[in-house]
């Protein structure tokens, strides 16, 4: 039972989460110093050839980057990611779909994440239901996708309308785009969890990460292994 | 100022709501007696022709059938009618569309109300936005419309879709169809709230005849007079 | 079916929109780049001599400023607005009721687009509940009006008193002035969709946009087309 | 300090409220047995003259009618009273005023606690807000009372009405009369603590009882002594 | 019926508010420019020998302090007001119980609004229920008062202390002190909307004027008029 | 594009649903009568070999298997299910995991659901993390199966302990088992949305059907197809 | 480690609680059947000689009786429990306090749970904050305790008293009891979760086992061993 | 009875906390001025030989420090103390367990606390159910502990985890670290409170400083006093 970990007092690093769950242990960075990220990064990287910090700061970044200058930073999905391998690519593509331009930097994330695990990515924008004919032009490329990650806010109403044209995986991230009764994301949350497209399952508000990484285990069900 | 009302002790029964308003005052049956609202039913149609008593119970109805024989009971709307006179027609049509069948108690309170205030109803079914095709396929008899009232429960998507589709008022109805996360209905209002479908207005959970209301009231912006 | 859409990149620009739905496309400037913003104006302002920036930002409005030096700034409203050929006169008049000053930057969002809609607008300020005979001396004012919009933040009562003194359709819109259990305007929305005040629709806490439109929609029902 | 009580086991009966509070403890009906209401009825009515329970059942009327026949059961209102001697007058009047016929319980529950604590009591009925005239026609009875408690459901926007029109104490009871997004009450509970009408204090949702109980403490205020 | 204003745009000034309700018309600060307070001010003062300006910013008092150097500025109730002549004593006193020191903002505008109204004021401060003897000790100086207004954040236990343990009317003005569960002082308004104390009264989050002004009412049913 | 649909008039049976989304149309008992449902699975069962009803009754199960004898009731997972020609074997397994015995009716529906679309299921029950023991005894089990299913009432804890064992697609269904603050499951699913076990995705509360549709979409990605 | 269990399909009965935990697994009844609570029990009674069903219906109990004569019901604590010989005595003494009367009932199933774990217990009951000198009465008895369990519904004050004047853990339990803005518990458990006496910790709402095996845990603290 | 205190103006000093309750008046900085927390901690300090200011701003620090130069600034903990002399030892151990590294704020401040308490601490942090193995790893440790303190975000489901596997009194807190349903530590608090880990307490969200005074006052239970 691979189950190890690095004890640096203020963390226990999952070295073998990798082994155990496909991908290796991904740094938190809300409400952690950058003095601590930087020194779980340097854990990891101990034995992994790739690095993601998600809900990171640009301080993060900078102690992260003092270590390790090929530590990149996307401004928008605030992620710090390392690549010095590329991982082994996964088979099939993940559909990222958003219903809005402002919902871009949660797929950003999610696109970031997917990159990263090696995972093929096809980005679809602004195709809200609102204007159904814009998705309704993107039907083709949707089921050509394995996964689907549906990027929605105020009343995420998009998932429901994907699932019900496709036949694949769909996974819904709530934005917090919206105002007053969205109540931070709540509105779309709801939204997502109540869909009437049989099939959708739901993340956390603006958790990109999480429906990437939920997107990349699935890509793995296609493997031949 | 037409304003009068006549005080039966436990009610003050305001009987020129229709000089004022537009339509004589509607009893809300809830929390009422059969006596107290059998007794409002006399007072007011001392004065009208028609009476409609909402959120009614059959032994309401029972108690204003027992002195009113022509009053109807309506199952599914919950609602007693009665119609001595037609009420003068309205101009237009109001098309009342359903996401699911589940959600037809609902639109019944909404029809029935329409048909009483004069107005014509287009009943539209099972469109909900899972199966988008449904929708796209009575496109024109909603354009065809006046006023469009969207009843949904579960994501109360369909509002969305519909306000994307025409150039009509919509009025979305959130029903407490659902379970769960739905929280008896609030995950629709708030869906329906949140709107990226624009103009789209909201009424109360299960309120169909809120919504009949404001139809009517929209209808006649189109009078002659 | 007028459904076409300009593909550039991080949006799909609606293009048809007002073929469908009577008005072209509105920006919602949340969580959206300067750049973005800019990008989507240029696509929209190739179709229409109007546009319209809502929940916009002083440096969006820069970056459009920049490009088309006629694009208005609107303070209070949060709203970018051009103008370059008036759209046709819409029949009849919107009054725009305010509860209290403090609500006044949402009435004026709602009046910045009907204005550009072609509407008519009847401004009524400060006309809350604990002052009656304030609302009882334009009552006249408001039977005059072809819809009511009516602003409230707090106990959100207004929009009930008015619906009791008129015949026309009223669209309430919750604000977020208040504190404590005011909770960011959710005790005016509930109030509003509790109203006792028959017909009342309801739209999203601050959206004076969204009520623009929806009264925007109704006008042209009595429109003789 | 007169702070003496009775231990029965399962209950200490504050036998010396009276001296302290100004009126004797009252035996708050729910969850408790018939046999639990009827053994404090015992001990209190050995010392008092009068005796109330509110949020009662008549099993628990039963129980205690067993032992005091002259115990009396109060239907809508759910209280049991004993009054063996009037309890001296309190000085002035307490106005109930109540928006709709469907809050009547509520109101009577004000009602009996104040009839049996020695106050005069004038009840208004159905003077909502959506027919304000009805509410104006009483303005003068409103004024020639010493205090005025307001029932109401749904938004519960009365408390506000009044508040503007008199200069006299305004207890708001909100009731769970309504549906959907009244949320059991809390849509007129969040109205009526964020009232415009200054002045205005809130008692928990029903309780007629509370407000009662507070008014008699004001109309002691007017008290000689 | 002494129902004048007078209407200067963006405000109808209440200015038979004294007549009406007992106190002349306060300006609620929040959500309005330092130039329309100033406007406000100026027509109440036309008639008025006082004015209060609640929720007020710095900002707001320097631009009414330019007009009339007797306008003062109460730091922490963040309150503006002028006195440029007393307003006629009331009989009784108030006194204004404070949980913690932490409340005392909330205790000091109630303080402020009571001064001005021409009410005696008696402050206690610090006796929360985690050390009860700090309350027994003040058990007779609040019996000696007529009203008794009592601040509390965090679980609000202190009304319910309190109202068991004397015979007079009892205000209960919840605060945002605390964190977590506090939710922004709602644990404190639902316990006191909750209390086991008979006859509480509650008024919304952190407002102590609201209370204040309660309590004015409440002392003028102790006048000899 | 395969959208065609059969309408009779309270629903408009999505004919084509199989063609689309991979699994023909399933009915959603929940507030249809048992007529409706009757006749909608007539409509079904004329083009298809399998019929599911979800969140059924008694009432309808009598009303279907009036028609067709060979409707099967499956009381704890209160479906109806018709099985006439098994549907292709989907490659793969399902576990579908329970915290306690509590949870099981709805592993039951989820069960019921995936056999019916052909998948192989493999049930784990009664492994929740108050004896963690018993869930690291089922790992090999876990991480043989392709895709998992974790059921957890009260704080919902199960999917994060799966998610850090296993590299597989976790679906998290959180249950209304539990009493107080678990709000009707409301606990169990903020505690899934917030899992910090990577890759966790959601669906609504007791939502077995749409966990077992998910799980089915993602076997067919290990489809030759 | 002991960690063994016993596997029946649709239960994996924990039978070394006791060696990890220190007391045996106990039988959660809520939303298992008859059927399945008797097999559990049976298992457990194979090696323990105590048996607690907590949340138990008489049906449960009826199964349990028939093949154990010795299985007890305890109607108001809906507990069934067995108790074939003694568990050793735990040092010490556990006050259960009660607000009220009606708090009753979770108090018994603290009792229940305590006097089968071998705990000695101290009941106080009917001593809320409104009446705090019965509080004051049992100050010496609440001081002898070792730990304090306080069972308290409406606004849930009495622990932040009970912490004020005792050096003793506190164990608050939330109770139902209440009605409107209670919300079912909810006003008491925010209120002692924002307790303003230190140390009060708190368990679910109507939870007196959780509190009554938390305070047995305590108790083993001052074990000899 | 040892009930002092000293009053001055804005507060009511508890002088005799210690003899009551075990432990002397603890300073809640949230919400005072610098200068009144210098005050009362002269006012402590005339007594005591040790101080604690929670929830404390660097302000309070300084003006604390200008007079007491011992005063420690606690960064993390956001706690001011002073301890002139030690407390007497306390018997048994503290372990205070962390799910992740940034839940470490809220475990300092409960170190810090218990230091000063005269406690002994052992600190066990990223522990999360994601990587279980890490907790099956120190489950000696906690064993070996007196009581355990366990602090978690996100889901809040370590103490589930660690009751399950020990025999110690488990205080839970819940910390605000995550994002989105997490609204500010409420998914983590209602997941400890629905905790299938039979004896979990729970304190506010963030409350390390009650976690610690909880556990501090379980140490003395072991007292041989």
């Amino acid at each position: 039972m691979p189950d190890g970990f690095t004890d640096i007092g203020f963390a226990k690093v999952d070295t073998d989460r990798r082994a155990r769950c496909g991908f290796a242990e991904v740094i938190f960075g809300q409400g952690k110093t950058p003095a601590q990220v930087a020194a779980i990064a340097r854990i990891i990287l101990d034995k992994e050839h790739t690095l993601i910090v998600s809900r990171a700061t640009p301080e993060q970044h900078a102690a992260v980057h003092a270590e390790h200058p090929d530590a990149l930073w996307h401004e928008a999905a605030r992620c710090i990611t390392i690549e010095r391998q590329k991982l082994p690519a996964l088979p099939g593509t993940v559909a990222i779909v958003c219903a809005g331009t402002s919902d871009l930097p949660v797929a950003d994330e999610a696109a970031v994440t997917l990159h990263l695990f090696g995972a093929k990515v096809q980005r679809i924008t602004d195709v809200g239901v609102a204007g159904i004919h814009r998705l309704l032009a993107v039907r083709d490329t949707l089921e050509a996708a394995t996964v689907i990650i549906v990027v929605a806010g105020m009343e995420g109403a998009l998932p429901s309308a994907v699932a019900g044209l496709v036949s694949r995986p769909v996974i819904a991230v709530p934005t917090s785009i919206g105002y007053g009764a969205s109540f931070g994301g709540l509105a779309a949350l709801l939204g997502m969890l109540n869909s009437c497209g049989s099939g959708v399952t739901v993340v956390n508000i603006d958790n990109g990460f999480g429906a990437a990484y939920a997107a990349a285990q699935i890509l793995k069900v296609g493997s031949p292994s």
